[in-house]
């Protein structure tokens, strides 16, 4: 690959909202990569990297990665089509907006769909977890690890033992769109059985890439399937001979790969995996990047989404608008300072709070100063429009 | 968006390949623009730039596009899960090696498929579709514009034309991946109810992103369906709202759109639509770049795949080599030359032939000298080959 030297990305606003994030030059470098072959002898141990940097990402020995040119939502349609046959029962834990959406997928490749609702700003309890495995034999449970609508934040670990401890065979799924190397993930430790994610987030690269990685458990309940798939192009069967054969040096095909974006996953993956800081001190870095933005935001007086810090994200803040003002009060003054944050997403309260990303190289590389620049913007919006 | 003065993608090896193809410095640098929100007002208006270029490029008035992240292969599931219910037929027309596949998605949601298949270099004849039409009723056809694996180009006008007349219901669905922007199309004119592409090829652009065009009749049939729609990534129910919106220079949101790849798409695309050559010159740049390289293969000795010049694409050559010689003798010489051909895919010839792509830059940037490039490394090469 050809080095980024003197490649500098054009002067642009600084972009914190919860993804796409900021990325880095070396990856947009990476993302203008010259044209090649999908089935070029250079191209297939890049892809093969992926494949096992990302599990170095979530932490598995085994999992098995697929990575397909696609926005994160293909992530669901992967699950719903591959693990679920018709008829069969899914709970989907709700903690913001993307709950209903991942139901709603799930709906239509066959599943009879059961959501456990959290109040606004929260997660669902364990205990209500524990007792709808005990009412039903679900399949497989859901959860929105981060929630981007409200940044809520689900104990991942905690959910995965009350499955195992109530309804070991139930299969686990973590919606890691926001998550996914922003927030701690011990996939093999924890017991998860599916982590699915998108490019454009903690991994730091343009959007444009779905990447699941399925557990052993998974893939044997994939194996047993009875009835045949009902997607083709999110079909693991149609994949998974692609995803060996790259990880093991040969060229194979089903579809072709989004190259260009190969290279910059690669490109990220290989700083997140190989270079200081360390995978746990990145976890490290994105928890003070974001104790620094909330501490910031509870001194001008603006109030967390998130009921308690429990289930706070550490990539991303969700905060309400101060009594009286409202977006165009606050984001158009953010505009001016070359600042673009996120208003509100969840449908019941859209009007009344706006959200900060500060995932990837905003919180990792602290030299940038984006985190105090966020702040710094912050305190002169609400300032001007206080006056 | 900024402009690329200055940018050059790194030195590499001459992509010739039937696609991915070589792409401008320019659309790499868009690939390399600075993170976006996707629904930021700078984005919008592109995205919606984007969805007017490609009726422009497909000559429609009034064709549905939609632009999805994805391979083009995601293409094949957004026909087969929007336009078939359970239990319709469908006739698949095959030229190579995609009838097999497109076949098997139509399967996957549910389609009783017929195909009918040409000899290896041909396309299938009209009055071969004409008695599949009168012998059973069909929801749908498809057939492969240009097949990949053998360069053998359909004839779209004549193949609509034999269904308006024989079958007028029947849904025409044009396989255009290898054929988009390198092959002439006229959507209304010659009344194709699908054109469906990818980023790739005759587009210019890197991989990633699934390009449909939906005519009237198509979305109407859309519209009426009984049953409900068997994809969730693929569903038009999802994607439409968001065409419309985004076209009309509103935000709106399903899944993230492949924010770079949109930009790079709409710096190619204001090319092949806005900037001389026309279109139209366009084609025929394409028809004298295959003149120039067909003839080259003639006068080396080398027969072409396509069993008449009526079969034979515009975009690319597949070529039988020469007796007593094979892949090993050919393709690592023209890699030494720093020229990458690709070798043959259809299964079973694949041994016996090789694949030269011109398409794009390759085949209209004459000044380039491409294609006079890839003409003396064949020479060469044969001629090392043969002492």
């Amino acid at each position: 690959m050809s080095s980024a030297q003197g490649f500098k990305q054009a002067p642009h606003k600084l972009l914190v909202i919860p993804g796409p994030i900021e990325v880095s030059d070396e990856v947009l470098y990476a993302n203008a990569h010259p044209s090649m072959s999908h089935v070029s002898p250079d191209f297939i141990p890049v892809f093969g990297d992926c494949i096992r940097m990302m599990r170095t990402v979530v932490d598995t020995a085994q999992g098995q990665p697929f990575l397909i040119a696609g926005s994160g939502t293909l992530g669901w349609d992967q699950v719903a089509a591959n693990l679920i046959e018709p008829g069969e029962n899914a709970l989907v834990l709700h903690s913001g907006y993307f709950g209903d959406s991942f139901a709603d997928c799930l709906e239509t490749y066959g599943a009879n769909v059961d959501q456990l609702k959290a109040e606004i700003g929260a997660a669902v309890s364990q205990e209500a977890i524990e007792s709808a495995l005990k009412a039903k034999k679900y399949k497989l449970l859901t959860f929105t690890h981060v929630d981007t609508s409200t940044a809520v934040l689900s104990n991942a670990k905690a959910i995965a033992e009350t499955v195992r401890r109530v309804s070991p065979d139930t299969l686990v799924a973590l919606d890691g769109v926001c998550s996914v190397a922003s927030e701690e993930i011990h996939m093999d430790a924890w017991d998860i059985d599916i982590i699915l994610t998108a490019s454009q987030k903690g991994l730091g690269v343009p959007p444009g890439l779905s990447i699941l990685v399925a557990s052993n458990r998974a893939m044997q309940v994939f194996n047993s399937r009875k009835t045949r798939v009902t997607s083709y192009y999110g079909s693991w069967k149609k994949w998974l001979p692609i995803m060996k054969a790259y990880e093991s040096g040969n060229p194979a095909y089903f579809a072709t790969p989004p190259v260009n974006l190969i290279y910059a996953f690669h490109t990220s993956l290989s700083k997140i995996t190989q270079s200081t800081p360390s995978l746990a001190d990145r976890y490290k870095l994105h928890r003070e990047a974001s104790q620094r933005v909330k501490a910031a935001a509870t001194e001008l007086g603006l109030k967390q989404l998130p009921i308690e810090s429990d289930f706070a994200a550490n990539g991303m803040t969700a905060l309400y608008y101060p009594e009286g003002l409202g977006a165009a009060d606050i984001l158009p003054r953010l505009v001016k300072k070359g600042i673009v944050v996120a208003g509100g997403l969840h449908t019941a309260i859209k009007d009344k709070y706006f959200r900060i990303g500060h995932m990837g190289i905003t919180a990792v590389e602290e030299s940038r100063g984006d985190v105090e620049t966020v702040i710094k913007a912050l305190k002169e919006a609400l300032a001007e429009a206080r006056t």
